[in-house]
Parts: C-alpha cells; structure tokens; sequence
C-alpha cells in the first residue's frame, strides 16, 4: 500500500455520487455507456497507471531527457507509453466514434488520467498532449489532414504538441513573431523560433506533429492576425517516406522538476525547406488554439492535484508507519510512542491536503461534466455550460496549481527530514508541482483572463450562472440539518464574492491597470468560495450515502469526507476575510510604485 | 548587477537606523567599536561572500557530497573556506576578546551571515555550525575541553555540529537513545546512531566535533536523563597525534536542495571505542543544548531569510530585464513591449517578497538585539531582553521559514518558465529554502514552544512585554501623522492577538491536545502581527531619515521601504482575519478526526 497514488474509491464517488455521469447516458452520443463498462475502464486505467507508469516514477527523474546529436533521447520506455496508450484507447478516449475513438465522456476519461498523472506526471504528458493536438486536428482539420494525422497520433505512433511561445514573446502571444509564406503548393513556408514546447522532440515517436500559432506574411499585426498550422518535424514525401521538415532543436531545458518530458526550443525553418498546413481559416488561429489551450488547462488543473494526490497518499502512510513522540497528555517517557498520525497537528497538515486534492478533482470534475454537457444538452442551453466552463477554467486550472504546491509542501512537512530526501517520493512531487502554475498560462494571465473577460462577458452571464449552480448545491444540502452551518457559511461567503466583484467591476472605469492591479488575489478568493461550493456538494452525496447500510470502510471513507468537508469551512474558507478586505480598500499601490523603488 | 544577492544598504538601515547598534557602544563590553569599524566589518563580509562564497553557489549544488570510503568528500573550497573563515575571525566573530574572539554584537555578527547566507547557504553552515559548537564549549566547556577544541574550532580547522536527532527519535528528543558509559579514565564510552547530522562528516576539515547528547547509563528515563558530551571524529592519543574515535559514516542523504552541506547518519561506538567527554553537569544536556539550538533557530531563520533576498533580487533584475506585454491599456501591437517590472501584478510579486525578506530580516535583527541587550543590560533588565528573546525565537525562526517558501516561489513566477530552469537561480533557491521549516526544530514544534511554553511562562510575562514593546513603536510612529493608518491597524491587529491568546488560554482546561491543536496557526497569527510591527518599526526610521536631503538613490530606497510597509499593511496583515475566526470557533475537530478515516 505503500505505492498508492489515488483513490479510486473517491474518483468513482465523484463520477457515480457526485456528478452522476450515468445521467449522460440518456443523451443518445453517451446511450451505449454503463457502470459496469465505466468501472471497467476505471480499473483499467488503474491497472495501466500501476503497472506501466508508477514504476518508473523516480527513474524518469534521475534520467531526464539528453540532447544528442540533434535528436532528444528520453526514457526508453516513452516509446511503450506511447504505444500501449495509443492501442488501448486511451488517447482517443473522447473522440467520437466516427473518428475511431470511444466516445468517453470527458469526466471518465480525465478521471483516467487523473490516475496517470498520479502515477507519473511525466510520462502521461506525451500521451495527453497528443490527445489534444490531435482533437485540433478532428475539429478544424479537412480530410487530407485528417487522413494523415489522426491516425497515426491516436494510435501512439506520433506525438502531439501545442507549440505557442516564442522567446520573445512569452505570455504575449500578440507579439509572436514566426511567419508562414504561402506557396503555390498548396502549403506555406514556416520559419521562426518557439520555445519552452513540451515534448517538443523525442526519439519515443516517430513523428512529432506540432500545432503551432504562425502569421502569414502581411497579415495584421497584433493577435488578429495569427493563424494555426500543422507542422510536422517529418513530412511525407512523394513516396511515401518521412523526410526531414527543416525543425531542428536549438536547447532543452534541464528543469526543477517534471524532468521525465523534454522542453524544448525549436528553430523551424533555417533552411527555408520546413512546410506547414493550415488548420481552418487564415488569421483564425488564436480562437482554434485556444481549444486546446483551454482543455490543456483542465489538464494542468488535473496534473497538479494528481501529483498532489500521490503525495498526500504518500504521507498518509508514512504518518500511519511513523512512530514517534506521545499524546500530549502522557508525560511518562516509558510510555511508547505513537504513530504521528495521531497527533493533531499531523491531522490537520493530512486534512489540509485532503481538502486540496479532492477539492481540485471535484471542481475539476465540475468543469469536465460542464464540457460533457456542451455536447449533449439541448441546443438553447449549450451556451449556458460553455460559459460556466469558460468562467471555471482559470478557477481550476489555478486553485490546483497554486493550492497543489502548498499541498505538496505539507507533503514533505509530514516526513520531517526524510521528506527533503530523495529515498521518499514527496521531494520529486514539491518538485513535479511548481511547473503547474506557469505552463498554459500563467496564474497572473488566468486572473487577468477571469476579471478581466470572464466575469464581465455577456454582461456577467457567466457569474449569474455561477451563482446560480452554487445556489442549487445550498438548496440540496438545506434538507440535511448537519450540513445548516456550511450552507450558512457558504451563503454569507457567496454574497461577500457578489460585493467584492461587484465593487471591483465599478472601478473598472478607472481603467484597466487599476481594475486588474489585484486580480490574482480576486482569482484566489474566487477559486476559495468555488471549492468551498464543491466540498458542500460532496458533502450532500455523503450524507445521501449514509442513509444506507454501509461497511467499515465504506462509513470510515465518507467519515473522513465529511471531516475534511468541514476542515474546508473551518480553515479554509475564513482566508477569504482578509482577501475581501484588501481587494476593497481601493488602495492601487501596485500600481502607483516605480519600478525605480526596486533597488536592482 | 545580475549577481547582486542582497542589499547592504538594507543591512546598514536595519543596523544604523532602525536598532541603532551604535547605542550599544555606550556599555562596556561594546564600547571598543564605532560605525567606522563596523562598516569596515559589513564591507568585509560583502567582499568576502562576493569572492568566496557565491561563485561556487551553483556548482556545489551539482556537485553534491559524495561518500566514498567511509568519508564524506565535498566541494573542494569547503577547506579554504573554513580556513578562510577562521581566519578572517568570522567563526569567532561574536566571542569574548578573551576567547580570542573579536567580541562583536551578534546584530552584526549575524548581519554578516546574512550576506554569507545569501551568497552561498550551504557553504556558509559549516563555519556557521563550528561557531554554535564551539560557543557551548566555551560556556559549559572545563578547561581542558576548551583548551583542546577551542583553538582548533575557531580558526575553522575543526568542524563543529549538534548531534541531536536519532532516527527513532526526531523531533522527540525525550527518546534519545544513545549511551554514554562512565570510565575511571574521565572520559565515557558512547555507542548509539545519530542521523540528519549536518556537516556531520567531510573532508574540508581535519576533525569533526560533535556536540551530542546522549544518555548516561542509569540515568533516568526521559528529557532529565539527558547529558551533553563533547564526541569527536578524532581523539588525541597520548603522542599529540588525531586517531579515529570509531564513528562511521552509515550513510548520507541525498536531498532536493541544500545539496553542498552533508547531512550524514553516524554510528558511533561500534567497536565499543567512542570516547566522549561530558560537558557541564550530567543530566542537564538538553538545557545547555538549547542554546546552541536557540542560537541555531535564528541562524536558520537568517538562512531562509537570506535565500528569500538573493532569490528576490534575481527577480527584481529579471524583471527589468525582461520585455513582454504591453501596458494594459495598450491595444496596439506595434507599440514596443515594455519591461515586465511595470506590470502591475509583478509589483506585487516583488513587493511581496520584499516584504518577506525586509521583514524577515528585521525581525531577527530585532532578536540579535535582545540577545545583546541580555548581555549588557543591568541585571535587573536581562531577564526582559531574555524573555523577549526566547517568545521571539519560534516566530521569527518559522515567519522566515515558511514565508521564504512562498517568497522564493513567487520569485520562479516571475521569471515565468526560466525560472523553473537551472539557467537561473531561483529553482536553486527555491529547493534550498524547503529544509528551513524542518531543521531545528519543525514548525509544528516551534508552534507547541510559542503556544504551549513561551507564551504562558512567566504567567505570560514574555507575552506582557512584547505587547510593551509594540505599543512603543506604535507611540514613535504617532509623531508621524503618514503612518496613522498604519498605526491604527496595527492597534487592532494586537488586539485580536490579545483576544485571541486570551480565548486559547482559556480552554487549556481542556488539556494540551485540544490547547495545542491549532497552535501552527496560532504562530502563524503571531509572526504576521509580529513582522507588521517590525514594518511600522522600519516606516518610522524612514519618515526620521526623509526629513533630510537625500540623494535620488536614497529617497528612492526609501520610497521603496515606504510602499514595502504599506503593501504588508493592506496585503498581509488582513491574512489575521481568517486565521482568528478558526483559532477562536472552538471546535476541535483535528482531535476528533480519527487516523482510520484517512484511508491509506
């Protein structure tokens, strides 16, 4: 037990008790789905996660991938990974049938990948990626490149990667620079230089298939004038044979963590022979990207509380196997020790964690059944789920990034010393985790993105219909008298988002610096109050489920839910005072300091 | 500049301005130094940690210890900079003239290490520890002890350690196991295992000294059955040559940062031949250890703080580096890109890890001072200077730790991706910050100091004081109507603390378990008040020096300091909302929550 990562027990209670995914299958695109194939799936992924990923956890990390002769070498078991994913569905897992894919729901085929993450980050990020790219392609592509690629990237053989930043133009995406020449041909010329590009090279895939953000010559500058293109590091030439497409890699990164997946910056086009495709319409390419982009960022969001995930099992059970010191109360040294988990503080660091992780994965989940639903529900409310999932994704994607790196953090605090070595595994997940808050955007750009469009767009839509669903969970937990004070607390934390938003969106005539000067401490309250609305509704599944007969273990797991239920409301939710507090003083000092102030 | 790793103008205001160590001149233990020396003493240690200590910060991290042969080999310069730092009286710095020290305050002692810290941590543990070690010597030490391993220690031929942790007994020192067996000959017999050992074993020194407790046969059971003894690596024989006293090195760790210092696990006594030297009175080891480890919780307080300051200058160059966006109100594309600095959420990025290091770094100057004052202060003063001291030390200790975390993220962020690459430092910075809240005592066990010790001794009478104390910072800064606001606030933050403390102490009735359950949070409460009045203790010192003419640079430096203590009074300080509503709701649900519900 030792080598636990996840509880599947807590992700079939978020998919069956939760967020009911059974409900999906009235919708005929879901009708050929049950339980018993979801459960199915889920212990496959389980199995595959144990037996193909977990293993290599730590030796992924000491062997980080080498540049060598222009060719990134990773870990010999990537071309596996790949392959094993590619022939057992899992990259095509949400493609629809048509496609040749299994037609999953989004729910049960994250919550796969939730345990693929938990079981090594690294290596389910070649496979994830590659999902992604290729559904660009599936949503945008014409049939010539559908033919060409889907194929080949569902089945494992070439990998996918979303290839935006550029080294001068980092998080400004108006600024990139890389250009596409038409040519008679039918394709265009691409050169330019792109950077930090996950799995941007590796010698695990035949091909690598990179979807990346270019500007046809004399296009408009700015972010209007941005278009997307297939480019694959090989081409298929008359023949039939893949030859070289002119991408060559200039560096890879030697990272903190998350060591098992090569960065990579590339140089396309130095000899003016590398061909690119167009995916859809010119200058459309920033709306088609941001398809990816934002399923990416549910992605990092699952990564992050995955990794947090394996940690927090990881210190459960040392905390379980660890004696040492006594109850407070027993000052006889003759007395034995016992295991630290029962000292109240262990307790408290174990619930904080708990609360993050299953937390994440609710609101996760959330967002996942929201995605579900765009494609199901009836055509007058698809827009409502799009625009909840629209104003979630930076919630989630953040809460578990920036929340996962405190969890991990209390992670190695569980271990003491031993936690800051490299015989445990908590080290490599404090490590794995800090990316998460900067791939995909970075938290400042996610605030930016939730203040400064989501809240606002279509007159506050989105936030109405935010506070509606939060509204719903209160209405469903009021029938259970236990659960009167976190609905209270939840109710008077709602209202205090209201007011903050609200004064915050009526000093937006000041402009935007000032408006958006705190909005990634408005992104932390929001993302406070919104997992506070998740465990409220878990908590309405438990005490649904203790109305049953239960088992010990089944009554000690929703025991432990309901604790860490109301750990949330009693640690966790309070931190949203002092947020209120300063994202109302009207105090934008931030914005009125000099950067001469900063002695360099 | 890129290289710049601390501020000394920020030193010498802390010194000079705000805790005018020049006062201390006036007694006469101190009266033989002046500014001038005192600058020549800072300038020095600048230089020093310039040439010495931080060219090698990168490569000792690559090149970690190795244990080859049964001995610990490190970095090649570790032996020049212990004889460097013996030499130059660093090591020595702060001990009497006639210990051949150079009788410096430990404000400026400590002020050096600062810059040692911050150039170069794990370097800078070794002479660090010696002083620790050599110090206990020189106070409980006879005169045979102190003739033999005072010289040697202090001029960094010899390395000095605490041996405390043994690996069933971490943080519960009551459990210590180690033996000590009296002979005729003077000397005992010691056998045992201690483990976590820092600098514990290596060959940049010609011996390694151990202060290590230990239990002597038939004492009794528990923390009054502990003695401290004097253990080297290796004893004089009877013809003045060093021959080994049978400690091994089982093995070392290998850990995620502070990766230039060996933390070694040591068998000691295997073949029944570890001589060990008692030091002070049998029995009473733990109370003569707690000096070294008071002194050490400082020291590692100053570590956190320090690489919190070279990780935040390294930002703060990035930062004006670095071009990207543009300002938000800027729609044009082909407008330049600006640097990152004027982005109003780096602002607060960067304030925000001023704070932490600014704060920090005054808050232990603060202790330093204490700790001088009981040195010079008339007897009927030094049991208040002591009080404040040891009510002091788990919060500065932790408020730098565990802040320096968050600090030294917060710096990776805004380097964006680089920033988790090891082309920069800050990834470094961040690995070697992750120890500070476990050595020396883990934050959960300065939380039952504060808590369950310090705040109560005395009938509180160390909590009394410093409620004194910060009532006369807030009557210095009312001369200055800028800071009302701020002394207003802080007004009511006390009074929360008081209130807060008052309700906790109030249920102690209910025994140490529920007491203590939350007492992390009650500390953290507690440092958060405490480094606000450290700010106001700064804004004033500001305000005095903003009356005269100063330079574009030093107004600049001061406008700096001004919005740095504004920013901590409206982002910060209101933190303390939440964290009371949870210390005062009452409900004790960490001690209720059972290790069963947490399912491994």
């Amino acid at each position: 037990m030792a080598d636990k990562f996840i509880s599947i027990r807590n992700v079939k209670f978020l998919l069956f008790e939760v967020f009911d995914v059974l409900s999906l299958s009235e919708h005929v695109y879901f009708s050929q789905h049950n339980q018993k194939m979801y459960n199915l799936v889920l212990d496959a992924a389980l199995k595959l996660s144990t037996r193909l990923l977990h293993p290599i956890f730590e030796e992924m990390d000491r062997n980080p991938p080498e540049l060598i002769a222009g060719q990134v070498k990773v870990h010999p078991a990537v071309a596996g990974i790949m392959k094993e994913f590619g022939q057992g569905g899992w990259i095509s897992a949400t493609f629809p049938a048509e496609s040749n894919g299994e037609q999953l729901p989004s729910m049960v085929a994250n919550a796969c990948f939730m345990m693929f993450f938990a079981a090594n980050y690294s290596a389910s990020v070649y496979p994830g990626l590659t999902a992604g790219a290729a559904r660009l392609i599936d949503s945008f592509g014409n049939e010539g490149l559908k033919k060409t690629y889907l194929g080949k990237m569902l089945s494992g053989k070439w990998q996918g990667t979303m290839a935006l930043t550029e080294p001068q133009a980092g998080s400004s995406l108006t600024d990139i620079a890389t250009t596409a020449l038409p040519t008679a041909d039918g394709f265009y010329k691409i050169r330019g230089r792109k950077t930090f590009i996950s799995a941007g090279d590796h010698d695990g895939a035949e091909n690598i298939v990179h979807l990346m953000l270019a500007r046809i010559e004399g296009a408009p500058a700015g972010p209007r004038g941005i278009s997307l293109f297939v480019v694959p590091k090989k081409r298929m030439n008359e023949d039939g044979n893949l030859v070289s497409n002119d991408i060559t890699v200039s560096q890879i990164f030697h990272k903190m963590g998350y060591r098992g997946t090569p960065i990579a910056e590339l140089s396309i086009g130095d000899k003016e022979d590398c061909r690119g495709y167009i995916l859809g319409e010119p200058h459309r390419g920033l709306a088609y990207m941001f398809q990816m982009m934002n399923e990416e960022r549910i992605g990092v969001g699952l990564g992050a509380a995955s990794i947090a995930s394996a940690a927090y099992y990881a210190a459960v059970h040392y905390c379980k196997q660890r004696s040492q010191g006594r109850r407070l109360a027993d000052k006889d040294p003759a007395s034995p020790q016992i295991a630290i988990i029962e000292h109240a503080d262990i307790k408290r660091m174990l619930l904080f964690q708990r609360a993050v992780v299953e937390g994440s994965f609710s609101l996760l989940m959330q967002c996942c059944k929201y995605e579900d639903m765009t494609r199901v529900a009836l055509p007058q409310e698809t827009s409502r789920y799009r625009l909840l999932l629209e104003l979630l994704t930076p919630v989630a994607k953040t809460y578990a990034s920036e929340m996962g790196i405190l969890s991990t953090s209390q992670s190695i605090q569980c271990f003491g010393g031993y936690g800051y070595c490299q015989d445990f595994p908590v080290e490599q997940h404090f490590r794995d985790m800090r990316i998460h808050p900067i791939h995909e955007g970075t938290t400042g750009i996610q605030a930016m993105d939730l203040l400064g469009r989501k809240v606002v767009m279509e007159n506050g839509r989105a936030f109405a219909l935010f506070l509606e669903e939060v509204q719903a969970a209160m209405y469903a937990a009021r029938k259970f008298p236990a659960l009167s004070p976190l609905v209270s607390q939840l109710d008077k934390a709602v209202k205090l988002l209201q007011d903050v938003t609200f004064q915050l969106v009526a000093i937006s005539h000041k402009g935007p610096e000032v408006y958006l000067a705190d909005a990634t401490l408005y992104l932390e309250f929001f993302g406070i109050v919104t997992v506070a609305w998740q465990w409220l509704l878990q908590a309405v599944s438990v005490h649904k489920a203790q109305a049953g007969e239960l088992s010990t273990a089944e009554a000690d797991f929703y025991q432990g839910k309901i604790f860490t239920a109301r750990y949330y409301f009693a640690y966790e939710l309070p931190k949203i005072s002092g947020l209120a507090q300063r994202l109302t003083d009207g105090n934008p000092m931030t914005v009125e300091m000099k950067s001469c102030f900063f002695s360099d």
